[in-house]
């Protein structure tokens, strides 16, 4: 029996845990995931990634618009718009189910871990999901057009802002879960999954306590390179490593993981930088990283099991 | 022109609006409506009367459901069920539009009124409709099943407990709006709709300083009953006279409004009554009340308009 835990953004994160969830016994893993993305729209509380990881591992995400549900529809969306409403922040009908049962659930006092739960055993989802805290955190990019909460520059701008420096508002006076931290005390694996580390990842390691827990741990850690190729698979990975001032590259990112993890996996199309990323102190393992199919998703997550065991 | 003010709630009131509304100019019909049925679900705020005023006023009212948009779709409420929702109050894909925009304005700090004013605005809705009061004013009704908000008693329970009383939370609190005042000192001509006069039009009154401007108006002031043979044209009127111990009649309903008003309209039906409401001090004429096709709402409007003129 294995102890796993993964860190999770949004799509990128959702493709190797639902790679996990088919190898790994429900007891066997747990996903902590980033909820500084999420935010109000229309008095509703929007959890965009825990409901990218929480549809993918039910099998019912919508994989051409690459978030939400699949079947859906945007009857609601287009007469907000008749009404004159600003309706950048898509949402589809069958998502807002999810908005307004969670904002219901939480006006009623109950924490973001509580209805993470209801909901993923509503969709038959066995495997643990857990924000990383139940209070509120909110990345804030700060850019050459200002100051923007993560949806803002995400959607409304489409990440075309150039980013200067990223903030977790919040994150002073967030607590971590019980939950979250048992499941961290309790690990043999930790994995970074491939999401974009400053924006998907860093949030979950911003929440006090967190950071320090993994530093101290001496097991396994390993981190799969959301970089391949010096392309972003998806998202704007590429672009801020660069507006930060990194290499676009596996070596790019590994670099931000000097210290948190010991273990570091690139793609194929990466084995050059092989020795490069060693001399940061890390091993590393060359494999195909990119998850096309569900069998490359299940492969990643076994190779990662595979040297880890 | 005109000045007149209707005082309405949900269906029976909609339809005698929508009679004045085809009659009147813009500038020479306000229709106050009954907010204390207002109520919260899922985080957002429902306006059941003004809602259904403001779209019979938009011809996009549903006939056949009794409430909410025409073309109506439940793909939301269908995936809340899914989620294990309590979901007992319906709630249509496109009607969720006007109740999420309606929350993100509140949430902006914009009044009730400034929201009614941006909805009926984008749905071409020309007459003005005004809440009484911008304050949060509560219909609990007092049952043999305990106390209970009012869609609690009117859809969950399907108006079946008995009524002992009402009481209208937050009316000692809440203010008048200016709006609403404005329109009460320059009417020529208020109108009490066929509502029902417990849990429509008493809340309206319930504002402070509203009933005081009624009783102390000198001018024409008509009621039209919404009890026609004994019986009530929709919802629970007759059911509550009757628990309240009141005649379930005309004759029960001029009871309540003796002072408020000096002008009785009764269904042809009813004629037989005449003198017994007439010796409560009104003046009493009898025509068709029942308004099933819209010439029917705009005749009775326009015999209103006639014998007040």
């Amino acid at each position: 029996m294995r102890s796993v835990v993964a860190l999770a953004g949004g799509v990128g994160g959702a493709k190797l845990a639902l790679g996990f969830s088919q190898t790994l016994d429900p007891d066997e893993l747990t996903v902590i995931i980033n909820t500084a993305d999420d935010d109000r729209f229309y008095g509703l509380h929007v959890s965009p990634d825990l409901d990218t990881v929480m549809y993918t591992l039910a099998g019912v995400s919508n994989v051409e618009m690459g978030w939400g549900l699949q079947d859906e529809s945007f009857r609601v969306l287009g007469k907000l718009k008749e009404y004159g409403a600003d309706a950048w922040f898509n949402l589809g009908d069958l998502d807002l189910a999810t908005h307004l049962f969670r904002t219901q659930m939480m006006d009623e006092g109950k924490t973001l871990t509580e209805v993470c739960a209801k909901l993923t055993e509503a969709l038959g989802v066995r495997h643990k999901l857990l924000p990383a805290t139940d209070d509120s955190i909110r990345t804030m990019v700060q850019t050459d057009d200002g100051i923007m909460p993560f949806q803002e520059y995400f959607v409304k701008n489409r990440c075309e802002p150039i980013v200067k420096s990223i903030d977790f508002e919040g994150s002073q006076n967030c607590r971590i879960t019980k939950e979250a931290k048992e499941s961290l005390m309790d690990m043999d694996l930790l994995v970074f999954c491939p999401s974009n580390p400053f924006l998907s990842l860093a949030p979950i390691l911003a929440v006090p306590g967190f950071r320090k827990i993994v530093q101290s741990y001496s097991g396994k850690s390993v981190a799969v390179s959301p970089i391949v190729g010096g392309k972003a698979i998806k998202g704007p990975a590429a672009k801020i490593l660069k507006e930060l001032g990194h290499d676009v590259s596996s070596l790019g990112v590994a670099r931000q993981y000097v210290g948190l993890c010991n273990t570091f996996i690139i793609d194929e199309i990466d084995a050059s930088m092989k020795q490069n990323i060693e001399s940061l102190g890390m091993e590393v393992f060359v494999t195909k990283t990119v998850m096309e199919t569900n069998q490359d998703k299940k492969q990643l997550a076994e190779f990662i099991l595979d040297i880890s065991a």
